[in-house]
């Protein structure tokens, strides 16, 4: 059997069986702790310095779905660390278009890398991967599922505005169905203390129940009936796109979409402190008037992909 | 807002506002002299010193469009002095599928990169991508539009085989008209002193007349029937391919094809000490006969896209 | 002309005019065993030690038909060497879409790289590339005709679990009209003694008449009618998937299918100490309960890919 985890050295995590990057539900408060402080140490460092950290390693980008800012900056990421990229962006250029299944793809690769970065169109596709290998695994979006480097550089952003996650008030608005990234945010926040959640979204894609659940007691959530009413009692809202594919009739879609949109007038009037994310790519949620005001903190968190990515790397990297 | 430039140490430009190279016409013939001397001196460089110039930094090859000699030259180009590549050759694997903007693209690859390479069909894409950013963005070409590094050189090519570019007596010949190669050659030439140019194009497809006036009294301009005619009188032909899809009747085409196509006996017939460029790719444009004479330079011509990116990246590096 | 070869340094060759790898024909016994040799030393190297050997050389990796397998591992192969890539995944992001022949194609890359690793769907273009251009080319597999670097890497595998090659006794099954990787091991084995192989096949997949008489009198050649029956007297199963497409009536591959599948019970019954080997991509060919077994060398064989590719890499390095 080809299963036991190789021996550890000390490791930066405080769960010691941490091999792999699979879902921010595996991380205690500690953990996440520890990977924004190494992030922060990371953007203090001096590039010649960053290129020791996996020099000479290989880092295997496999995108079974096509990706650019989470591809992008993995491969930046790794390669700011020293390490080389094999990989591909699409799978039509793969053995999976000739039948070869998940398995054996990553029972070939990981004799090719050191680390494995996957994004995959099935759920629990890197959780798969990472019980086939010995080899580090980091999930870059496993379908709707888990995407756990989008939730810790979005919890990098709030700490770097705030200098704290403790106490901070979220307005999650758009479609709060399928976007994996505000159910994970969530689940994170119910880590920290004092949090609160308020939650705007069309009827029919509300936060799933279980979601919740899983927060309630944890991070304070109420709702509200639209982003102008929510936005007077938070310091942050956080915005996903509404897709038009999700509604069966398009006039469905046309009525609520302008409710969903972040304007320069909406936040001077409602909240001129509001902080404003996005997990991008916008369509036309967030007004482009915004783009250059202190409000709009979209591009920073997209930038911090990068540190995010470095230290999750030099962290996994710490332990081999 | 976000569009300071950032200060600037000293340059080797001339005009000391150049941050990015998006058009040949930015130019003075001082800069042009200067990146021409930069390309030679990085010929004569040493593999292992030129490993040094952008040691460690993350040049985006961004191909909205595809192309393999300009993207494999830049990254290339880029890798030989040291740089890491994050990319795309094509856009379908990226987010523009789903409908994001440019500029949102731009300002989030800016902050994984130090370099921004970029091809893309829309004209002023590249132009309006150095607005957004203040990372230097080299346009790869801009639709029919501009490609500045392949008129660097092309001048370069031409400077290597003659020893200099004042003087030169240039026939263009094919589809004169789209191709946005001639043009911005045509443009360059009008820099230096006592050029010539002849102009030969089937019917429908000439010089723009805005071209030519622009170049007017700086470049010599004439036009001649055939290539057959011009070859007596000039150092150099400067050939492009004329693409059947220009033509509404394939007839016509069929019947000016052979018009443009150049072979050993007619150069050893009218001027056996013409050089031959091409920007490459030919279809059949040029006689495969031709191509281990030492009339052929289209080769060296591509190879010279190599010194000429390296020495726009180590320049620009100069600047940061 | 073009063509003299550029002069050589002592080589570690014995042909001393090989330049690149086309065929696995082009080698004697004494190159293959050196290459064997060259992948154990590399395999024992220290990974800082190897990034030397090509370091800041340029690779250019063109594949004009898609593979994960081999691209991943010439790619990973040449950056723990040092090397950088460039190159395509996918022709249609290339010239070649425009129209542009191979012959140009090559003489433009050459100018790039250093190396030229390329997979084409044309039997013969790896050679013809050899001839445009004084720069090494490794053939990575030219349509049904010669894929050397599997050879060797297959080679190596055999040597690593007996110790040697002379003396194996192979079961060759599956589809072994078609496949190349059998065609060249077979071609490969003439160089080794007392080597035997037995062949199984469906009707019309059958090893070619030419190759077997090309071997005939330097391997023991047979035949068996099931592996059931071949099983028993050999130390190794190679493999081949049996394609569908093959088949003009689908009944016809029904009927045959699970003839050419090997499951632990089958091994256990008829060979415990049967080690099986296959080209990969496999479909249902071989039981995956199997995978975890000593039995299964198939993914070992997959990773021996890297220190081949190693060892041509830096054996043709040392040549220039």
């Amino acid at each position: 059997m080809d299963t036991q985890i190789p021996k550890l050295k000390e490791t930066d995590f405080s769960n010691k069986k941490i091999k792999s990057i699979l879902s921010i539900s595996d991380f205690t408060r500690e953990d996440i702790e520890k990977i924004l402080a190494k992030a922060k140490e990371l953007e203090g460092m001096k590039r010649e310095d960053k290129l020791k950290i996996l020099n000479g390693k290989i880092v295997a980008s496999l995108f079974f779905e096509p990706s650019t800012r989470t591809r992008l900056s993995f491969e930046a990421a790794a390669q700011n660390l020293g390490a080389r990229i094999v990989g591909f962006s699409d799978p039509s250029v793969t053995s999976t278009a000739k039948g070869e299944i998940l398995s054996d793809t990553i029972r070939i690769i990981e004799k090719y890398a050191d680390y494995i970065v996957m994004r995959h169109y099935i759920e629990g596709a890197a959780r798969r991967a990472d019980e086939l290998t010995k080899k580090p695994v980091i999930n870059a979006g496993d379908g709707a599922n888990q995407h756990p480097t989008q939730t810790l550089l979005d919890l990098y952003t709030i700490q770097k505005e705030y200098g704290k996650i403790d106490g901070i008030k979220i307005m999650m608005a758009g479609d709060l169905k399928q976007g994996r990234t505000v159910h994970s945010l969530l689940g994170a926040l119910t880590l920290f203390d004092n949090t609160e959640v308020i939650l705007v979204s069309p009827k029919g894609l509300e936060m799933p129940q279980s979601a919740i659940e899983d927060a309630n007691g944890k991070v304070k959530i109420s709702t509200a009936n639209t982003i102008e009413e929510g936005a007077k009692s938070v310091d942050l809202l956080y915005l996903t796109r509404i897709q038009k594919e999700r509604f069966s009739d398009e006039k469905d879609y046309l009525k609520i979409k302008d409710s969903y949109r972040i304007t320069r007038e909406l936040v001077d009037k409602t909240n001129p402190k509001l902080k404003i994310m996005h997990p991008l790519p916008r369509v036309n949620e967030i007004d482009y008037e915004l783009d250059d005001t202190s409000n709009a903190i979209y591009f920073k968190q997209a930038a911090n992909g990068i540190p995010i990515r470095e230290a999750i790397l030099s962290m996994l990297e710490a332990r081999t």
